[in-house]
């Protein structure tokens, strides 16, 4: 749909497209130089949005996974039941393989899955009638747990505080608020007078092309620096609190996360900065022990060698390291914050606790 | 001159070139794509190639001021020696002004205008004359102490091992050898086997466009990384060392290095690295007391948000944090490696000793 004159917030990130029945999103490779809308209905687009970053953040993939398996399934020419259940695993693996770090991918579409088993012995219109309103229940769940770990990661800062975040975990990463800036943006509701760093999170650029550019546009006080910078940026003391999102908790803490978030918290814990990592509970995945056992997508050379370049800017042919993530350690790591609380060391004992309430629900 | 089949290390990164009496250089804005040769004969090209980085490193800077403000005094159109005299003061003055941070510009421009002094009653022709053969011992002199401090580097470190570097204190931010990569270009002649991880270094990615090339043209085993990965790879164990060199070492062993150096050294202090700084003793200003004192230059946003780039990669009239180095804190270095010997803390106690041992000469 090209340029217009509207805000980037103004925009869903992700969204179901009831006119064309098709997954809709901001494709986020074009960011911050033209808001350009695209509306999927083939797996392989599908899967190629997430891969290639046109969709990213973990809740966002999240639920576009959701909405895109169910108007994968809207889709489907199936003979019978058995049939349609083939092509919905089928399809469910394939859009599961495009990212493999981010838990919210499987979570949700194993949460669809699920749906489908539990109701096989409906009709398969039912069952996508089913699908439908369950993609948009995990839409609207995560605009309401985003604005809950907004509520929660107020209460740890002060109004003129410095905030320093890496990469997007901001509205372009989410439905809406973001989760590491979803404290920035009800605070700056509420007439609090943050000062944001972004780091611009290379190679990809999400700080700069995606965070500095939707809190910007939101009206805050922004300044983008290089990833190299943050060091000296909390030696001057400008930096209050660290707040970034995250793609994996493990059972003890260990947190998976853009690439640069563990050398950032390092530097925040030499510095004596809390680091606070916001995470909806989705995202802690209690069948993976540790960090360790977290596995790290690596991406290509050319994100870091060529991308974006006018001209070369390393030599042929050398070798890249280029993981998209790293994993902090849990001794690092101030608090998590979750939209049912913030939840301090030790991580697994508090984690089992939290689970649990949300398990029975409130006032059980 | 253009492109040619000759590798980077058969070029001079700072000359003077005697047929057309000029400082010659490697335009280092055009690395990796182009290898292309300037003559400069004007002062403002000078200041202009110093502040742009065409030609750059701390060492470098010194030798090519020195060289500079020899063609400048050869091409002087003066009444009388006082006229000489003044019209060297300003050219030293103005070409000091270009970067306030690399203590070498102004030890060089220094030493030249000591000899000056020194020989006030020598005619014009032969102080200028004099002054040539001052600017050419200075750029030997940088070879010597480059090869020198290769040679303590390399018995601090193993055939095998993973060294990191940041930014470029390779042969291009000299004249020969580099500083921090000499103990590399030292042991690779010797058959050692080092696996060396560049980081990329933001904002102008001299590690990327300069030290992953000079390197991998020598034939070394060289990785490319974003300065953010720095962390995952310790974590991983793949670093036994940090080198890197330096513009200015304060009296009580802060090091001020381009921005990020302060980061690598929190980071491999977490994670029990060595971080060596390689610096010549010239580097090492006792006048300056502690880290504190040394002034950082800030350079354009421009850098940071379009330099480079093929599109926009950030919000228009973002705020930028774009200081071209940080200071990393003594307690964070494990040894300076100078020409004259490696110095362990207490860095200020014993830098006296290693200066007075240098102002005695040997064998005193």
């Amino acid at each position: 749909m090209g340029h217009d004159s509207r805000n980037i917030l103004d925009y869903d990130t992700v969204n179901l497209n009831k006119n064309n029945n098709s997954l809709e999103i901001i494709d986020q490779t074009k960011l911050p130089g033209n808001i350009e809308i695209i509306n999927l209905t083939k797996a392989e687009e599908m899967w190629d949005a997430i891969y290639l970053l046109k969709v990213r953040g973990a809740p966002a993939i999240g639920v576009a996974a959701a909405i895109g398996i169910y108007v994968l399934a809207s889709k489907f020419e199936y003979r019978d039941k058995e049939d349609f259940f083939d092509q919905f695993e089928k399809s469910k693996n394939y859009l599961n393989s495009s990212r493999p770090t981010a838990v919210n991918l499987s979570w949700a579409l194993n949460r669809m899955d699920k749906l489908c088993r539990d109701n096989s012995v409906k009709n398969v219109p039912e069952i996508i009638q089913l699908l439908k309103e369950e993609a948009l229940k995990i839409r609207q769940e995560d605009i309401d747990v985003c604005r809950s770990i907004g509520e929660y990661g107020l209460t740890l800062v002060h109004k003129n505080d410095g905030l320093l975040t890496h990469c997007n975990a901001g509205q372009l990463a989410t439905v809406k608020y973001g989760t590491a800036t979803a404290p920035m943006y009800l605070g700056f509701e509420r007439g609090y007078s943050f000062r944001i760093y972004c780091d611009e999170t290379r190679p990809l650029l999400q700080g700069a092309r995606l965070t500095s550019f939707e809190l910007s546009s939101a009206g805050m006080d922004v300044t983008l620096l290089c990833d190299n910078m943050s060091a000296s940026l909390m030696k001057k003391g400008l930096v209050d609190a660290v707040f970034v999102g995250c793609d994996r908790v493990a059972a003890n803490g260990d947190a998976a996360n853009k690439i640069g978030t563990l050398g950032v918290s390092i530097i925040a814990n030499h510095f004596n900065v809390p680091v606070y990592i916001c995470a909806p509970t989705s995202t802690i995945d209690m069948n993976t022990h540790t960090g360790d056992d977290i596995v790290i997508e690596q991406r290509k050379p050319e994100e870091v060698t060529k991308m974006w370049y006018k001209e070369k800017m390393a030599p042929e042919n050398i070798n890249v390291y280029n993981p998209a993530f790293d994993v902090t350690d849990h001794e690092l790591i101030t608090a998590i914050v979750t939209e049912h609380g913030i939840i301090y060391p030790p991580f697994e004992e508090n984690f089992k606790k939290i689970l649990l309430c949300k398990q029975q629900g409130p006032g059980k």
